[in-house]
């Protein structure tokens, strides 16, 4: 394996070069795209996810449980992969849970959370033995009707909205007003009304924020979500079954970013797991990761098909772009563009280095994969690389956009 | 018809309102979700396209040819629905090819522009007499060789990127280094190697940008446009069937936005094609709209699951979002995030106004449709429409973010 050093961005870890290739999963890249054929792909490794968990197990404390977000990355080749290594399977939507349902994990060990949950999703979760995380008190009664029509008694958690908020996050879904979750005041009256209802309470949930890189930030939060999760769980009669203490784990994906340190994260959640097992024997402390889990461990791959110059500045004209990969373009949820490390995948250490933008095949200037970076001198053929696209690639970006074809996804 | 006035927008036309809901297409907001199902949707409505299309027409000097470019809305339906009323097709794929190819329309009067296109795209084109707009050097030669290849003669146009720029313009697309066309100082030796080449140059393009609301901002670039074309006409031996000088023509989307006032712009163009006529009998001037044609005419409805109040804020969750309609949300091209025109479809008018938030189903504080906007008391079963949506809906959109079902759309 060789670390990839681009010139402003943090190294690029796992990956190998040969014959100055970029190599994923044991393959050159430009293998892969003759497999392929034409168009962009999304390859994730999975050797490169596995030892993504097996690090996350070497910090966590022992017996936590640690789940896989699948809206990530649902791609069910890399669900079907993960799911053997986790202990649990977060889902957003009916359609990720078929995802989810198909593997061979326990219904028993999956949740499904988010504020606007549909009646149908609430009842084929129900159906399926999922437990349901409780946004609102409408999603309290909704659960109850079902309960009511079909005689069971539905697994559900409650997810709180804390009073305070997960710091120098890059999305912050906590403290104030928010349409996550339960505000943490209300959460007492919520606990008192599912005690006395056919809802089978399991666990809590709270939830602070998304790729944050900065470690005393997450453990303050983490902190702060058991404290106040410690204070409402001595609120239910019966121990529950977990506390989902959230993840936002980020991952570097800007020039100046550094990988988040985890060691202080294990630390603390090791510390906090055993304030958890001193109040309740039972209750197990969860983790939910997604984006940290996948995200290092997939690139996206177009070709170049125009080289141009144009009053003094290169542009590598891609077939792939912003249509495939928003994030990568800078278009989803950045106040200010900046690149994600790219390179020239079938020439990764260059002779010839060159300041050059990679622009898409749209009619857009904000189709743009790379900004006047330094890298290989690309020409027609070549394979532009862009890494850290192993979370929200495909799914989060407007794969209909101009009406052109959609990326490939292949797991190796 | 009832202009709707939104607290802090610009007045809503073309749309009805009866029994206090919204009225598109002669029909009431709630029977078209009736009759749908239940799931977020797009309607457009047909009567407003044509309105839009003879308000053009009105101002747009006699015998200029107005364009359609399909990339702005490229539902087939719409797309058939415009055909016959504009003098031509602009497409940016060869899925857009296929739904313009659909339609009665020749294929001379459609022309394929874009900075990437691929060698299959060009081949396709040249197969179904396509004119190919030239972007780049390396495109000329591709179309050279598909000639040889052939034994035809495809008939091509020139892009060329300005050497000024569309001041006040949401999107810059000329002046300085661009991705698009060719640089005007180089079209000369461009246009030299043409008239030596198997290739029939019939027409210039000249695009400065997208979404403005500046008339007189449009005015000084048509000008600049019509002068530098002019000049460059000039150094082709023969006299070309049409020169395209962009469209550009912004809607109103935000607080504070006025609609454009394009009788300058007819006023200009009607000068720039007399002096078009001067210098040629033969060529005609082309304007090119996407979004000034659809965008006004549609609109995007989803539907209140929930109702709930966080720490003073009333958040209406709806079962539609930014997977359907990314620019809603703030998170396409926007910098700074500003509320569409939002209101509750089946009670326009307020007895009891209140500032709400809308937001989607999404695990992402960046699923916002309406940021505390005054509008009708929303409960759970009520409509949503943002209006403004009838261009760059769900093809600009992440449809596939959380595994939701896609919006639908239909043609009214």
């Amino acid at each position: 394996m060789t670390n990839l050093e681009l010139p402003l961005h943090t190294k690029i870890d796992g990956y190998g070069v040969l014959d100055n290739e970029l190599v994923i999963g044991g393959r050159k890249i430009s293998d892969i795209a003759r497999e392929l054929g034409p168009g962009p792909f999304f390859v994730y490794d999975s050797a490169l996810i596995r030892q993504r968990i097996e690090h996350l197990r070497a910090h966590l404390p022992k017996g936590m449980h640690l789940h896989y977000a699948i809206k990530a990355n649902p791609m069910p080749a890399v669900v079907d992969f993960i799911a053997p290594l986790v202990d649990g399977l977060d889902i957003a939507s009916e359609r990720e849970m078929h995802v989810a349902l198909a593997t061979d994990m326990s219904p028993q060990l999956m949740s499904f959370a988010g504020p606007g949950k549909r009646v149908s999703e609430l009842e084929a979760a129900v159906a399926s033995g999922i437990t349901v995380t409780i946004e609102s008190e409408t999603e309290m009664k909704r659960l109850e009707a079902v309960a009511d029509a079909t005689g069971s008694r539905p697994r559900v958690a409650i997810r709180v909205n804390p009073d305070f908020e997960l710091k120098t996050s890059g999305m912050k879904m906590s403290g104030g007003p928010k349409q996550f979750g339960i505000d943490a005041e209300r959460v007492p009256g919520v606990l008192d009304q599912i005690a006395t209802s056919k809802l089978d309470l399991v666990g809590m949930h709270i939830f602070c924020g998304s790729q944050n890189l900065n470690a005393a930030a997450l453990v303050e939060a983490q902190y702060k979500s058991w404290e106040l999760a410690s204070a409402l769980m001595k609120r239910v009669p019966h121990e529950l079954e977990w506390f989902n203490i959230g993840g936002g784990f980020g991952i570097p994906y800007f020039p100046g970013d550094a990988p988040l340190d985890i060691a202080p994260m294990g630390a603390a959640l090791s510390d906090i797991q055993s304030q958890l097992t001193a109040q309740s024997s039972v209750t197990e402390l969860v983790i939910e990761l997604g984006r940290y889990i996948v995200g290092e461990a997939g690139i996206y791959c177009c070709e170049v098909i125009d080289r141009k110059l144009s009053r003094g500045r290169v542009f590598l004209v891609a077939d792939g772009g912003l249509h495939h990969h928003l994030a990568a373009s800078g278009n989803f949820g950045q106040i200010i563009r900046k690149n994600y490390p790219v390179l020239i995948g079938n020439r990764v250490f260059a002779d010839q280095a060159e300041v050059q933008s990679v622009v898409g095949p749209l009619c857009t200037p904000l189709d743009l994969l790379a900004d006047q970076m330094e890298m290989a001198r690309g020409n027609i053929g070549d394979l532009v690389v862009v890494f850290q696209s192993g979370a929200y690639g495909p799914t989060s970006s407007p794969v209909n956009f101009l009406s052109h074809p959609h990326p490939r996804e292949l797991l190796v």
